[in-house]
């Protein structure tokens, strides 16, 4: 018996010295563990960060003499919605993460969207109104994000819609709220003014898209989990070679000559196209979505802008529902013979509601921005900035 | 007994076997994290190495013909600093810490104050005095460091004074050695001809300004424990946001029309007041310090740099003391209240040796690399370069 | 015996509880650190990825009119090399890593010297020859990677060669094709027309220099293990120090005033240099190391290019034998000194493989792109573009 009771005691102490060991010492690795992985999403969070300040910024530097205003529009949008997005969250009104990182990583996605939205209205809106253009742009957003990714009202459960990346959420939203809102956005004479471009302000729209391809990888990879990351970049990288060399060739055929234009933006549209399936497609399915994206974001450039416009009366400066809007809707359809076990109905879904809000929200947002009145000169930095050219 | 004898030997076994497992797997991977922490501490090392490089090198590009040689100065600066830094570290007359990715963050700390000198007196030294100034600097840098945060002389004990990202001993020290120098370096004619900017310029300009707003989380971050890693994250993208919508609001209140200056520099404010309390502050009180510091900064571009350059005879090409210096010394005095048991009296001290050392050397080394002589046309990159338009 | 079983039951019961959390948690945690390091090559891979679109297409807008062209002619190189690699590789004709990152930061060390060798002909190609150019190329490098570094017909056993950064496979082989190449693909008027730059495109090539130095250092430690990379980056930084301090000298005693060209370029001559030996060298070596490729490489810029132009009859655009020729050659050599237990033969060895295909393979390439045609206005946009100025 004695015997036995030492065994025991002998046993505890062992048990006790060992777990002790076990998890004194394996939850501090771990917890390390899970703060390098909060660094890298951090990594990924300041490479989006680059994209939305010098990527979006520098592309939208191509209108001729309104260079000063869209690096100026550029700073102030991503600095009023990044505290917005948060001032939301914290109101607990939609969904909003625990992580800090994700919280950071979801609002820059947010301020993505809504560059794309202010690309359509560039040139016409003064900094005041870019800034109500942003408040109201990110309720929109986020209430959109929360009916289709965080099962808000019960529409779609989360995580039974594919859009890793943001094709739909996004860029679709984005481009097409964008598009709406430009329609009480654009003046009768607005429609009659070319914006022009000149040889020094291309090169820095080069710069401002080869800044968005290059850390295209680290927006549809910034959520994905460690493990799924290096497929899921190589995948982004394959769908952007897809749609550069698309892009070119297009452009030769359609126009003859190469434009420009048409490879600073429509070479970045299987970034776009990919954003739905990015963790789940293959490299060659990839780079077919690429090709498929950039040949259909050219012939936008090429054809579709043009009539759009004249149709619904507006001007949409940057193109973006040639780079954003139609390559975003393809990616989203993509999704459904890509990903296994997707339910067609959940997607089209989503896709759905996203357009409805997008086109809802875009129009009365354009509606009360318009109420704040226009610029006296569009597409000029000399409406608001001093010793302009 | 003998049963007690197995009971031992197999429990020794049994014991060896787990501590074996215990001691020889687990420093394997506690090893394989800490590597993994320093290549980590790399990545924010080289987001540092893109701020000094292609920040303050095209922030710097703003003068209108001197762009070249801004570009070059940033160049041979960096290219001096970084050696010399470490061969005073390795010579031991100061602290240097034992590993690598920490001494080369803190020579990058070195460098980036360097840079923020070199702005006041851009435009009027030739490239030898650029360098000697470099020499001169990094020595002074590592006096200051030495006292304030190494516990140097006995004056402040290590970690008795707030500045984890260097309001006060990156920027503040930078922007008044600066000044001081400069006050020995501005000839007559200088304090005369106008420093000009134009359009393309002001482009080149906003790029660098970008990359060090894109950048600066990791700059104040580069050091911090991973833990603490994203709220500092946070509090320093929350603090450039209200220094950026601050700047809009000052710079059209003050000026009618906007100053693209103010945007490319005073947006940036926030960065520097944060520095100090960028790992202790909360999101909220972080963007309020970054509107503080965004007004305050305007407000010397707008009013007090002009008043100050005319009473102490000198220039501050780029404007330093508005971005580094006032800035970066609210941000030093705010950790006062924000940071949890923190002597306002060394703090204080720690504040008031940085400006002696600062001023003290910084006049020395003005007088020093005034001696080498002076360009024969100031702000033209004709002085020193072939082929300058 | 009760007792006896009961003790070994429960010692069996903790043996398999401890053993269940040691092989359970263990693997768990190291699976996940194998994910994270994982995570760490696709940041460097990012960095080297900024290198070829920015770096290397903007240090190629140097040329006056044929900016856009350059952009255009880096994404489409990058857009057909990687796939093109990969493609090569799946078949299995040469070696292929197992690891997605691994796989393509090898498809993008293969980008960066056919970007080199295309420096050679820029201006001369239409795009479509740029995209044979790029599979030619790319065969003839996968070709050589095997033979020098994986063994291919056993000339050399693996890791028998040093090249960590790739001063040989790399830097002296894309130059060395090229400067082939380029015998073949430049007309006799194109040895009268000068290669113009000017102010503007100027600081444009300084931007494209400036993204090479600051991410050189992810160029060469992109591969090397987590507890070398410190000082494998330090030796990159000291090697770039280096050249770029022994450029600016340089280029003041051999031309009076300092060329903005060789600052662009031969700075960073220390970055092709250190490769071979950048996780083998001390700082104080790489510094050596960067200051005589940096002296080499400003004399190339100097004196040797224009004689070799001339007596080979070709144009070498971009001065690529310049900047990745001979100092990738003195990189190599410097490692038989540097490197411990590293057979001179060997290295040698690899150096001529590398130099004999390169000759060969650049030779056969120019011949066949030339057989395409030629551009009716070389050096200008206004070729291939439309609304060119």
């Amino acid at each position: 018996m004695k015997l036995f009771k030492n065994f025991f005691l002998l046993v505890g102490f062992l048990l006790s010295a060992f777990s002790g060991n076990l998890f004194a010492q394996d939850p501090a690795i771990s917890n390390l563990v899970t703060s390098v992985i909060n660094v890298q999403k951090y990594e990924r969070a300041i490479h989006i960060m680059a994209m939305l300040i010098l990527g979006f910024g520098f592309l939208m530097v191509f209108v001729r003499k309104y260079g000063r205003s869209a690096l100026t529009a550029t700073f102030l949008l991503v600095s009023i919605s990044l505290p917005v997005y948060f001032l939301i969250g914290w109101s607990g009104i939609f969904h909003f993460p625990n992580e800090i990182m994700e919280r950071l990583i979801f609002a820059e996605f947010a301020a993505a969207s809504l560059l794309i939205t202010a690309g359509a209205v560039l040139g016409r809106l003064k900094m005041p109104q870019y800034l109500l253009l942003g408040v109201l742009f990110i309720f929109s957003y986020m209430l959109n994000e929360w009916l289709v990714l965080n099962g808000g009202l019960g529409f779609l459960t989360p995580n039974s819609f594919a859009d890793t990346g943001g094709s739909i959420v996004i860029h679709a939203f984005g481009a097409i709220f964008g598009v709406a809102a430009a329609i009480f956005l654009t003046t009768k004479d607005e429609q009659k003014i070319p914006v022009e471009s000149n040889y020094v302000s291309d090169r820095y729209s080069m710069l401002g898209s080869m800044v968005l391809w290059v850390f295209w990888p680290s927006f549809c990879a910034a959520l994905v989990a460690p493990a799924q990351i290096p497929v899921t970049i190589l995948n982004v990288i394959f769908a952007l070679c897809g749609s550069t060399l698309a892009t070119y060739f297009t452009s030769v055929v359609v126009r003859k000559k190469i434009s420009i234009a048409d490879i600073a933006n429509a070479s970045l549209a299987g970034g776009v196209a990919i954003g739905s399936t990015c963790d789940k497609a293959d490299p060659v399915t990839s780079f077919i979505i690429g090709i498929l994206a950039g040949i259909l974001s050219t012939l936008g450039f090429a054809y579709i802008q043009c009539r759009m416009q004249k149709g619904l009366k507006f001007v949409d400066t940057c193109g973006v529902s040639n780079l954003h809007g139609r390559p975003g809707i393809l990616g989203g359809l993509a999704a459904i013979p890509i990903v296994n076990g997707l339910n067609p109905i959940n997607q089209l879904s989503g896709i759905g509601i996203t357009i409805i809000i997008a086109v809802v929200a875009g129009l009365i947002t354009g509606k009360i921005v318009s109420l704040m009145g226009k610029m006296l000169v569009p597409y000029d930095d000399a409406s608001e900035f001093l010793d302009a050219e």
